[in-house]
C-alpha cells in the first residue's frame, strides 16, 4: 500500500477516534504483533500516547526492553487478521507469517511497519514507570506514515466479545477544538 | 431518558470503542461539564480508566480536589451540545444551563449524571500522581448506568477540527477476546 509521511502535529486525529490498533515489536530479528484498543492521546506535539500492554502477553517484556514499537492502524478489510492476532500469542506463533501480514522497515525504530495498515506510527517508550502498576507505557511518536489514497478509512472499534463497530459517516460542526 | 444499572464487568465495552465523552465535576454546589476524547481503559474489573484532563481547563483543579467525576457518553443527537461544551469554559459559563443539559443525582459521587446521555459512569480518582506530569487521572468506575432502550447507540468519535465519525454498522467475528 502506498506510504507517505504524515505530519506529527496531526497524529491525534488518527488515534483520538479510538480505533483498534496493532502494536508491533521486534527483538533478536523476530517481529511480533498484538491487537489492542486500550490507548489514549496524552499530548498533541510531539504526539504522546498512553498504551496499555498486558504483562501476561508476549509483547510486554519486548516493549519494556527494546523501548520501541510501531502502532499500526488497520481498516475493516483486515478485521479477520486483527482478531487472529488478538487470539494468538507471539510466544508460539509467528503472526506475520500466520496471518499474511507484511512487515516493512521503519525509519526510526527496529519494530516493523505493517504494510497492509493504512497508518503506521513509529514510537519510542519515553516512560515505563507505570508499566509495573498499570501496564501503562508512555510513547512518543517519532515518525508517522499514512496511505494518502485512503480518504475515509473504515477503522474498526472494539465493542467486546468479537463485536466491532465500523467507522460510519463523518459530520462536521463549527468548532474551535483542535 | 430511562436509566438502568449496568454491570461494572461490561463497562469496557462502552469506552473501548473510543467515543467522545463528557466529564462532569461539581464543587460548592456548582456543576461543570467538559468534552473529551482522551481516555483509555486500564483494567476490566473493577473498571479502571485513564483520563487526560488539561491543567489549563476549569475541571482540572475541581477533579484534583474533589477526586470525583462522572463520565457521560453522548450520542450523535447531542453533537452540538458536545461541541458547545468543548468550546466554552466553566470558569465563565454554566454549561448545563447554556446547553440545556439536565443534571441528575448520582448515587456514589457528588458530580451529576447527564440525563440526556445514554450511559453514565460514576468515578472516583484513585491515583492523581501522574496529573502534574501528564494531566493523567486514574479513575475507578464505582457505578454504571445505561439507557436500556438504546440497542445501537450512535456514539461520536472526534477526528479533530470539528469533524466527527458517527458509529457505523456492527460486525461480529469469532473471537476469544474479551
Amino acid at each position: 500500500m502506498p506510504r507517505k509521511s504524515f505530519p506529527l502535529s496531526e497524529v491525534y486525529r488518527l488515534l483520538e477516534p479510538g480505533p483498534v490498533v496493532m502494536l508491533t515489536t521486534a527483538r533478536g530479528g523476530r517481529a511480533n504483533v498484538m491487537t489492542q484498543s486500550w490507548h489514549t492521546m496524552i499530548d498533541f506535539e510531539p504526539p504522546i500516547v498512553g498504551c496499555i500492554v498486558s504483562n501476561r502477553g508476549y509483547s510486554f517484556n519486548i516493549l519494556k526492553s527494546t523501548r520501541e514499537c510501531v502502532i499500526s492502524i488497520p481498516t475493516v478489510e483486515l478485521a479477520r487478521k486483527v482478531v487472529g492476532c488478538g487470539n494468538t500469542s507471539g510466544r508460539s506463533v509467528d503472526k506475520f507469517k500466520k496471518f499474511h501480514l507484511t512487515p516493512a522497515a521503519a525509519s526510526c525504530v527496529g519494530a516493523p511497519l505493517i504494510a497492509e495498515c493504512y497508518a503506521n506510527l513509529e514510537c519510542k517508550v519515553i516512560d515505563a514507570s507505570m508499566a509495573a502498576r498499570y501496564n501503562l507505557f508512555i510513547l512518543e511518536v517519532l515518525k508517522a506514515w499514512i496511505d494518502p489514497s485512503r480518504k475515509h478509512p473504515r477503522t474498526i472499534h472494539h465493542l467486546g466479545r468479537g463485536y466491532f463497530m465500523v467507522a460510519g459517516r463523518v459530520i462536521k460542526l463549527p468548532s474551535k477544538m483542535k
